[in-house]
């Protein structure tokens, strides 16, 4: 066997005693995360140093700013724990019960998956998050965090795995595989019966990686080509300020707005009025020969996901030509109407094929802190097992309790 | 584009419009299937003659029954049809509700996945019930029945585009690729963004391609290594009918029995009456020393689906030891208790780890039909998406919907 496989064997015992642990030990050993991650504050943030000296000159300023912890950003792990330990535990929770004509008692409850694996970049708040929130579902988890935030991932979890055992539950239902390199990262991949779920969460290439290779069932969480479409009958004063937000409100998230399609009926009173105020707010606007001196079109076209004070504006001829352009060019993620017409809005939340579907709001609301969930697992973009914002119930799988008194098949 | 690139995308386009189509013509494609079938019969079971004839003396006596459709099997297909058309839409169902403190209302509601594909051998049953399922769940689908059925599965597929068309809806609501053999699978397994969800059906090493090559999200259907344990409690004259039910209703399938696990405090007892009752039934009994006679454990010890007259029978010292086992050796598919201690059943129902875990009852009751899922897409094994048997609702995503009033995030 080989060591890391020695390591999945254990996250499997752990996983066991966590799936019958019950609720309290897991919120204890959240709770106790929270505390310890509080006290380790110096030795997480001198940790946390060493990383961002090694990354200073060949990591990109915006990775290097997701990699930084300070003691802010530390409290605010421990903050976020212990939101998690405060909501209801999906694990016990029925989701089904029938009863057949024999008589047997047939009951689904959800059950946690048992191990999770997670593979993501340079962002050391994710391993916090994401072990509170496999605490908070019953599941271990192994955890691969990439060499960037490696010093800083090696605290945290060795800081975790403590608070685990201080309560009773088994230290290793966190682990981190970084020591395996890309190598362990591959053998997780194919983890088929140890692993029972895996997250990637970071660039798109990573992603691609690991649903292209991996042979453990894998919850994409992809890119945003998020669109807003101005309806003849959107109200101006109030989509402007909702389509900065959308935009200029934090650029490099998968929810930030990329394109403006606005109904040909208003085109004329409307595209000066948005590209007026997305100027005004630094965004360099962009189409294809509806908008005067705009720049051209990104490099996959209306395709593209800018990240930055970049946006695209289109005119359609009506909602039926909005519709088709998300189908063709969007990522399924989220996607808004801004409309006073009924009608066109339950259309468009109807027929827009996307994670999350919006009637005058703002996408960035897409997330699971704002959705209520605490934190979050990430952001599905696949229709398999989860869609959206995935948070504790979204880590569990069900199963089927069936309750005779000795019936038999005909 | 590749001409199943082309089909795929007239699938996506029949995608959009099942999805809106609502429940009533979806119904009504399904019941215009069932009497085209009916009235069919005879270029049906001709055209099964030909795909018999070819496959005489190349495909094993199981799997040519498996393929073999007469008069009487295809009235229940059209049957098995008009009990779909009667089951509850799972399209449109609000899965979960809430309201943000800012006034946001999110509704999530079940959609459909949009495009389904499916990679099947010599079952031209599975043909129509999977299409009937992916109608009644508002899916198109795309099917790979293999070149053993595959005049059978063009005529059916043909009867069945004509029926979709008959009542208003896109033809290519079901489409088949088998005349682009194994390349089409191949492509089809590639075809992320143009397929939604894959489920393989069929022997171990389809469904191992399919989990390996596929980077289409997959439902794996797996292979049942089934326990039954006999407890210290267990009423032994409930036992044995059960256990003979469990093994030799049908044994070519995944939810029959494979090994029976007996409490020592009970063995001196037990084993001999379950062995004398099983050898009785025509049941060969493979032991490792606990039973006198006993033949050899089959080629993979206690890990193997005999899918055949075979059972394995063990002694374990307790309830613990029975589960320990169970989550060694088995497929985590279904397992059962026998007994009367409620306590032993509770916990065996909250500790071992299977899609479906049942008391005091045969475990050939792990089935869509029985479950009252109408019919089955399959039974899964995985624990992401769906577990267990699946029917109309496990063939749905879902997606949030969010009504605001112009809220923008702080």
């Amino acid at each position: 066997m080989t060591d890391l496989a020695t390591l999945l064997h254990a996250s499997r015992r752990a996983a066991r005693v966590l799936a019958v642990a019950g609720t309290e030990p897991r919120k204890a050993a959240i709770l106790a995360i929270a505390d310890a991650i509080d006290a380790s504050v110096d030795a997480i943030v001198a940790a946390n140093a060493e990383d961002l000296e090694r990354g200073r000159g060949t990591l990109a300023d915006g990775l290097l700013d997701r990699l930084a912890l300070d003691a802010t950003r530390v409290a605010a792990l421990a903050a976020a724990a212990r939101e998690l330990a405060d909501l209801p535990d999906p694990v016990g929770e029925v989701t089904r019960t029938r009863t057949l004509e024999n008589g047997l008692e047939l009951t689904e409850v959800r059950v946690p998956f048992g191990v999770v694996g997670a593979i993501y970049e340079a962002r050391p708040n994710v391993t916090v998050d994401l072990a509170c929130i496999a605490l908070g579902s019953g599941n271990a988890i192994v955890l691969r965090g990439g060499s960037a935030a490696e010093q800083t991932n090696a605290v945290l979890v060795e800081t975790m795995q403590r608070a685990i055992a201080s309560v009773g539950l088994p230290a290793e239902s966190v682990q981190t595989i970084d020591r395996f390199g890309r190598a362990g990262a591959t053998e997780l991949m194919r983890a088929r019966g140890l692993v029972d779920l895996l997250v990637p969460r970071g660039s798109a290439s990573l992603i691609e990686t690991v649903v292209r290779e991996s042979q453990v069932p894998v919850i994409e969480t992809g890119a945003g080509v998020v669109h807003a479409f101005v309806d003849a009958a959107a109200d101006l004063e109030q989509a402007i300020p909702l389509l900065l937000n959308a935009k200029t409100q934090r650029t490099s998230v998968c929810n930030s707005l990329e394109t403006v399609l606005v109904h040909r009926a208003i085109a004329d009173e409307a595209v000066p009025v948005v590209v007026d105020a997305m100027r005004a707010a630094g965004v360099t606007v962009h189409a294809d020969g509806d908008v005067e001196g705009a720049a051209p079109l990104g490099p996959e076209g209306w395709a593209t996901e800018h990240l930055s004070m970049d946006v695209a504006v289109r005119v359609v001829d009506d909602l039926d030509a909005a519709i088709d352009h998300i189908e063709r060019f969007g990522t399924h993620h989220t996607d808004v109407i801004l409309t006073e017409d009924a009608a066109a809005a339950e259309r468009f939340l109807a027929e827009v094929d996307s994670a999350v579907v919006m009637v005058n709001a703002s996408t960035r609301f897409t997330d699971g802190g704002q959705f209520g969930f605490g934190a979050e697992v990430g952001i599905s973009t696949q229709k398999a097992h989860a869609r959206g914002p995935m948070g504790l119930p979204e880590l569990t799988s069900t199963k089927w309790l069936v309750r005779g008194t000795g019936q038999v098949r005909a």
